[in-house]
């Protein structure tokens, strides 16, 4: 039972988590799963500028699945949520006939009328990104490509143990400097391209200005593509009225303008003199092993 | 996005349903399948006399599933949402690596601190519960007896089709009559056992006073076993103090007189003379092809 404060609209996000699909238990540890399931709503309560109160978890086990997964999963559940303030707060269990399957439901606050949406972009908005792109489907190529090497937890953080940007949410909505936002859930393409739709413009972008995120040993970047259609990283992608003016950083995150939006409806990416048309292209399109 | 009415608590439930678990597509059709997603949700929220107000669905789906077995699903799950207040506010849909999977989160409302818990009951209370019992399970076994014959839905609607008790629950509620209430989604016993821990107190009732259901084409009533034990009849069960006087009926929903609680812990069943312990038995075990 919830009581929520009045004069506050509720936010609902729910999320399906299910393995072979979202995880793999020879990739990720239980931690991570229940860290990265919880993230996803997170994120999308971050994204209208709203406050996470409470996490529900729905889960089905396989027969047979120890304890201490469970445990150990819960433990990087709660973790996260509490963090951001958010309490489990009630639940379901009941048996998988195939895999591990959880369903995360994060109710989020937002005083009444002040969540920020996808459709208040307008013509000549500087469109902003929060973090780096890229950097969570790069990890799960590599664990494609070695199946049967574990990938260093600490050097692939964005995809194992993302931090969903809800300090910068919180920041944008208060001051009112964000007129349309989305969290990059589904890739920079896809997740820019419903902004656009549901703002009814379009937007041209720099393919150099994009933040790519360095990953691994070597701290190298990751590839435009990547950055361009990789999702899972939980950055947060906002425009901006063009008289509001940002800092380089909020709430210790680092943001990066990388265009604007324009009349012609479609995504244009620019590369030096070259301006190409780009199709959104979901994050489903990588994942496929 | 939902804007809570103020001095209300929040209720919110979440259930799977997994096909092959809870239902099989060769069993039940698809609008059946979505009726008895959210009515699982809707008879929680009515155990606590809430109002239900939103539901969000998380669904994911196998490849080549035909579109119209989705249309006909969530027409079944808003048709019964509306008839109890209910709007699919929102949700979420991925794909399936193993068969349709379904979470149901229903939000309702009550006015704060007046939810009916499980907790409540005192030594001397009366039992009751609505409806009649076995039913839903009673058509589950007929099914696995005939594998390949498909059940008439209207001879089996308890099963197929089974109405939350929202108004009863509500009715309660408005007049402080119950001290505990549940669900009987798990079965008579299991749940009588819910409300006995939750309280502190057992509970003795009578064999021949268990509301038995009555199907098929001869309208035969099911086995005692099954009206003990069997799951999924979304009746409500709840106690009462002495002095409180209840209607033989509430809402047009037929009320039965059980048995009472008692200081000794466990559940005891009267049959004639005779009393005997009962063990509380899951539905899962009759579920089990």
């Amino acid at each position: 039972m919830l009581r929520p404060s009045p004069h506050h609209d509720l936010l609902v996000t729910t999320d399906f988590t299910l393995e072979g699909v979202h995880f793999r238990r020879e990739w990720h540890s239980p931690e991570s799963v229940g860290h990265r399931c919880v993230a996803r709503g997170l994120s999308d309560i971050a994204a209208m500028g709203g406050l996470p109160t409470a996490v529900f978890l729905s889960l089905a086990l396989p027969a047979g699945l120890p304890q201490s997964w469970v445990k150990r999963f819960i433990l990087g559940l709660t973790r996260l949520a509490r963090k951001h303030g958010a309490a489990l707060s009630g639940g379901d269990t009941t048996q998988s006939p195939h895999g591990i399957l959880a369903d995360i439901i994060v109710v989020g606050a937002v005083p009444a009328g002040e969540a920020i949406l996808r459709s208040g972009a307008r013509v000549g908005h500087r469109i902003f990104v929060t973090g780096e792109l890229g950097g969570s489907a790069a990890a799960v190529l590599e664990m494609q490509k070695r199946p049967n090497t574990k990938l260093n937890q600490n050097q692939y953080r964005r995809h194992f143990y993302p931090d969903p940007r809800v300090e910068v949410g919180q920041f944008l909505r208060k001051r009112g400097l964000a007129s349309a936002m989305i969290d990059s859930s589904d890739g920079l393409s896809t997740d820019l391209s419903h902004i656009c739709e549901e703002s009814g413009v379009g937007a041209e972008f720099h393919a150099e200005q994009i933040p790519r995120a360095r990953l691994g040993k070597s701290r190298r970047e990751v590839s435009l593509e990547l950055a361009l259609h990789g999702g899972e990283d939980y950055e947060l992608l906002f425009t901006v009225p063009k008289s509001v003016h940002l800092p380089e950083k909020i709430q210790g995150v680092t943001i990066t303008e990388i265009g604007r939006t324009v009349s012609r409806r479609g995504l244009f990416l620019r590369t030096g003199e070259k301006t190409e048309k780009l199709r959104p292209r979901g994050w489903e399109y990588f994942r496929k092993p």
